[in-house]
């Protein structure tokens, strides 16, 4: 019998997905790290996997992550060097969808504002623009990114992309490269961020990036928190040259009860909520890899670990 | 040269449509009440008109709602029985699509309880379901309804839609009349009304409505202020059989300052900003109904006073 081993600092996470691997894929031995049967494991299934798990696995040939990101490998100082797989989930990719599409349209049409009304008991009609005369960036074209850019050109926005390398996507404007950035933000009313946090993206969301969007411009992240610097954003709030900013992910996570952004002025906080790989989908892609691994067929989904995805 | 008169007891609106009526329609008069010209108006372009302000016009030969809704002609006592029309937008229709997309997204995915978390710093992800398995009921299929069911049901949603008479949307499981109302909120999870205001629809929203639903279930009204009974829901809110109400209308708006709705738990409350025709619409639009009448040709978007829309 194949045995994974299942790494992360999130107990609740790992029982979860024992679970689901004995639902979805019987056959094989869901582990966790204490279990003495670890060893055996070819394949590690990791979320933000504690610092010393993965070099305890002698016979580990593939690190899988659960998510569709791999930067929280490095939270384990021990990974070795070896294939890295990730999961990509459809429903993933509608719960993306589904959190940037409400972001969009609460920005677009001013319920920041209403909901920030209410406490005054203040009626007042926010200013409205079609959806096509409303300019969101996305920054990352990769399989979440370009369903968003699509969904959000589909509703009529003026959607632009940015890439690291060149995509053609029907009803986007896209930009690729570093030489491309600043005009991509040109205009921005609304940016979306969406990039896989590598060496290249660790705080790209600064002030240098919200000076080249629109005034009263508002960001929303959904990537990783590393991507942002939290200081410019604050001052860009302070200043107005950002209205608000949704943010999703955070340098730690769950958010401390004593960080700043709880309370500043114009950032809403959810709680990684925007989509999750479910734990029936991760258990399945899993195993299939699994069975590739035994009969030595291409793996799904491999990331490139220098690329960072 | 044509007059129309241009009757609201919303003075800043008044200046806004003759604006877009210099603009789209040059060669008609478009005057307020108090001028001489008013009296050889044969159409009258109304939003509330002042009571006794259609009495007082002579010679009109059509009545034009600037709005969807034909309800707020009543305002009006004097309202002599001639055709009445109103203004269908596209653009109208997209913004009630993104109104509601917005809050159909909102409640699905728990925005309502996590929006409610940051002023406790509590981090929560609230409990998550696929589109699929939201169960969001749509009454009224006009052009708005039968619109926001089809893009609801193109999201993924579990969607249902009721109307007076029998339609047929792709992907919109539809009931027709009163006897197969109950039928229709069984299991709704978000309930959106976009019903036309009538004397059978008036108060639709109470608490043999809400009793339906499914427990912990949201309304959404973008319809009229009358058509909710205040007082069940906010029992219903209190009892937890409703757990949210997003409400764009009310029977007085602005909503006065000391009104409870401001202040009741679950509830949020926006400035009638779901969607309004753009003036330039409702300029072009009845520029082609006075075109019409000269020309003795059939007027678009008439309504049928005794059903009210």
């Amino acid at each position: 019998m194949n045995t994974v081993a299942l790494l992360s600092r999130d107990t609740l996470l790992l029982a979860q997905l024992q679970d689901a691997f004995a639902r979805r894929a019987p056959h094989l031995s869901a582990v966790l790290a204490e279990d003495p049967q670890a060893v055996q494991a070819q394949v590690a299934a990791c979320w933000f996997p504690l610092p010393g798990s993965l070099g305890a696995l002698p016979n580990l040939q593939v690190i899988h992550s659960v998510a569709a990101g791999i930067d929280h490998l490095a939270h384990d100082p021990s990974c070795p060097e070896l294939p890295v797989c990730r999961v990509v989930d459809p429903g993933h990719r509608q719960g993306m969808t589904e959190y940037v599409r409400w972001a969009v349209i609460h920005f677009h049409r001013g319920f920041d504002r209403v909901l920030g009304h209410q406490a005054d008991r203040h009626w007042e009609r926010p200013p409205q623009c079609p959806a096509n005369r409303f300019r969101v960036g996305v920054m990352g074209l990769g399989s979440l990114g370009s369903a968003i850019a699509q969904d959000l050109a589909g509703a009529g926005y003026d959607v632009r992309g940015w890439a690291r390398s060149a995509k053609a996507l029907p009803g986007v404007q896209t930009f690729a490269g570093a030489g491309a950035f600043d005009p991509f933000l040109d205009g921005v009313e609304l940016l979306v961020n969406l990039l896989p946090l590598t060496a290249e993206t660790r705080g790209i969301l600064n002030r240098r990036t919200f000076e080249r969007l629109a005034d009263g411009a508002a960001l929303v992240n959904v990537g990783r928190g590393a991507h942002l610097n939290a200081d410019d954003l604050q001052q860009a709030l302070a200043s107005g040259k950002l209205r608000g900013a949704l943010l999703d992910v955070f340098e730690r996570e769950p958010l401390p009860a004593d960080h700043p952004l709880w309370t500043t002025p114009g950032v809403t906080v959810t709680p990684h909520m925007a989509s999750a790989a479910s734990h029936d989908c991760i258990a399945e892609q899993i195993a299939e890899n699994v069975r590739r691994l035994n009969a030595g067929e291409p793996l799904l989904n491999s990331a490139d670990r220098l690329l960072g995805y």
